[in-house]
């Protein structure tokens, strides 16, 4: 079959769990999973140990991902209440400010109002804002976005209720874009008996049947294909106390294609949610030296054994998918091909509009 | 002194406790409360046993009501995840829909977006709707009104977030009015020692001084003065588990004219606020034969054992307040003189478009 070349894909929306818990993952296995995935761009969450919400942190992170890390990236400041004041001098080495409002436990959870609309206030008017915000909560993000005349960008989208609230609003003139995880578009609550009660546990919750129908039925709404890829360890997952997420940088592009191949949407839909409207929202640059080939023909079985990600698992597992990458070419260099890599921890480069290029691929 | 004559005060958020709590209040013990407190219409709060959200309860009330009331009144409808198709049909007979949409527990408790989505698109455009929503909530409630493009009515706003949000929705053109209580303007969070904990239970709660400063300074956001009179026994504050209200329909005008004589706000900025505004927003027909007489320099101190509400306590035990009211004329007779009350039970009129008069007074 012959391949089709895409641009090399950005996935909005990673845990790459570095620094704090590189026991499931780290900014290499986490990347090298990109690049198995066709992603060539991740934008990595703030919610690690520490959190990234001033610049001691951030450091952290910088150097991690610049010795680490084998596709290009970008990081998420987090929102909280000690940063209103500091958060816009940092925003040149981020790719976005991320709002933890719903769902979420820790130093990240902002409750309060006043600190929510202080920070859309100071944020930079032209650098992205992301939000973890459901139900209700959305509703208020949209308010005080708007209030703003300021974007802003919903992070994973589960629920009928709120993919037709973002949609209504764009008519009504709101500036909001927003994505939705595969596993949204592909799993339900249905599938929770199947997956196991630990395994089955995410944020958003995996919706109804129903939901998952009006993310179909509003695809117009969708701006980006994110993946949320939150690595956690199978044991973790079966314990007691499962952590919520699931991986998917490795089946994020597989299943998008198979969706195709079921003409439930067209190839075209696809590059738009997982390249061209992310480089737009998040401001990322062209990187026209930068691209994937991928069989659409292609089948294979999803299992997590085979998996990049050190998780090692998958909520697909077994599912047989339609749509393989065979090259991945980064910055003119081909690191990946047919499952063998070649390219060095370090080789990615920091997105950021501020940060200077850390890696370098010499071709 | 000589007296002043005021329009009959309209208060647009009162719980009467019948059906259900006539233990602690009636539509006779409240609104006799009302007149003597110099307010002649009370818009009542379906939040009894049962709520008032269908047909068969809201009989139950507008019978209790015509039967008891001695002031004119009106109640609302409570939204309900059952009614969204069926309370269009009530409009008539109700002052407007009520949500409940934070810290409330019980039927009346709205959760869900899409139910609150689907109220605001079927309740008829020209008729209030109250929402119970605070911080985020108020700001989600916002979006939704706006979205529709209708008018939204907010209930007891009680901290700085939450009336600067409203001063900027209203600045940008979002249909919003707004009501404060007396007990959020003259008590803070540095009361409740006073108080005591169960006693000083009220939601919204107490707020710090910098809230209360902040309603204050915004006077001219806040559009209705409303008491949220909400009686309890003292037996039930001072006990286990103390459920949050306070009664203030005989404090609520003597309150704002000592503000008046402390030259906080002036006279014609409370009659906005109790009567002019209310008057508009809940579209009540004008009465130029219902009036009060008020000795604006008397002061009295207030005590929980001359109140007529039920509840026999106030928060406002010991204060000496300037203001008050010595007659009230209903419909051109007079009923209430100095403490002495002339007028029978049912003498008080539904004010619901919808309804008939089953009061009739005759002079």
């Amino acid at each position: 079959m012959p391949t089709i070349r895409l641009p090399g894909l950005i996935d909005p929306h990673v845990h790459l769990r570095e620094p704090g818990g590189t026991h499931k993952e780290d900014f290499e296995s986490g990347t090298r999973a990109a690049l198995a995935g066709g992603i060539t761009t991740v934008l990595a969450m703030p919610n690690t140990q520490p959190p990234l919400i001033d610049s001691v942190s951030l450091v952290l992170a910088e150097d991690a991902a610049a010795r680490h890390a084998v596709c290009d990236y970008g990081l998420y400041l987090g929102a909280s209440g000690e940063n209103i004041y500091t958060a816009k001098g940092l925003a040149p080495r981020c790719v976005g400010l991320k709002f933890y409002l719903d769902a979420t436990f820790g130093p990240l959870h902002l409750k309060d109002l006043g600190t929510l609309r202080a920070h859309f206030a100071r944020w930079p008017a032209d650098r992205p804002i992301a939000c973890h915000a459901e139900e209700r909560t959305l509703a208020a993000v949209l308010m005080c976005a708007w209030l703003e005349q300021r974007r802003v960008h919903i992070c994973h989208v589960s629920r009928r209720d709120e993919i037709e609230l973002i949609r209504d609003a764009k008519m009504r003139g709101v500036n909001v874009t927003c994505e939705v995880c595969p596993h949204h578009l592909f799993l339900s609550t249905e599938d929770i008996p199947f997956l196991g009660a630990g395994r089955s546990e995410v944020r958003p919750r995996l919706a109804l049947k129903n939901d998952q129908a009006a993310l179909w039925a509003n695809l117009d709404v969708i701006d980006c294909i994110a993946t949320d890829h939150a690595p956690h360890l199978p044991a973790e997952k079966d314990g007691p106390n499962p952590p919520p997420g699931f991986p998917g940088l490795e089946t994020s592009l597989a299943l998008m294609l198979t969706a195709v191949n079921r003409g439930r949407l067209a190839l075209e839909d696809v590059v738009r949610r997982m390249y061209d409207h992310p480089l737009r929202i998040f401001g990322l640059p062209e990187q026209p030296d930068t691209w994937i080939e991928v069989d659409p023909d292609a089948t294979w079985t999803v299992r997590g054994a085979d998996l990049h990600s050190r998780s090692g698992w998958t909520p697909f597992e077994g599912w047989t998918l339609r749509g393989r990458v065979e090259r991945v070419t980064l910055r003119g260099r081909e690191v990946y091909r047919s499952g063998a890599f070649n390219v060095e921890p370090g080789a990615g480069r920091n997105v950021a509009p501020g940060t200077q290029s850390t890696g370098e691929i010499h071709p």
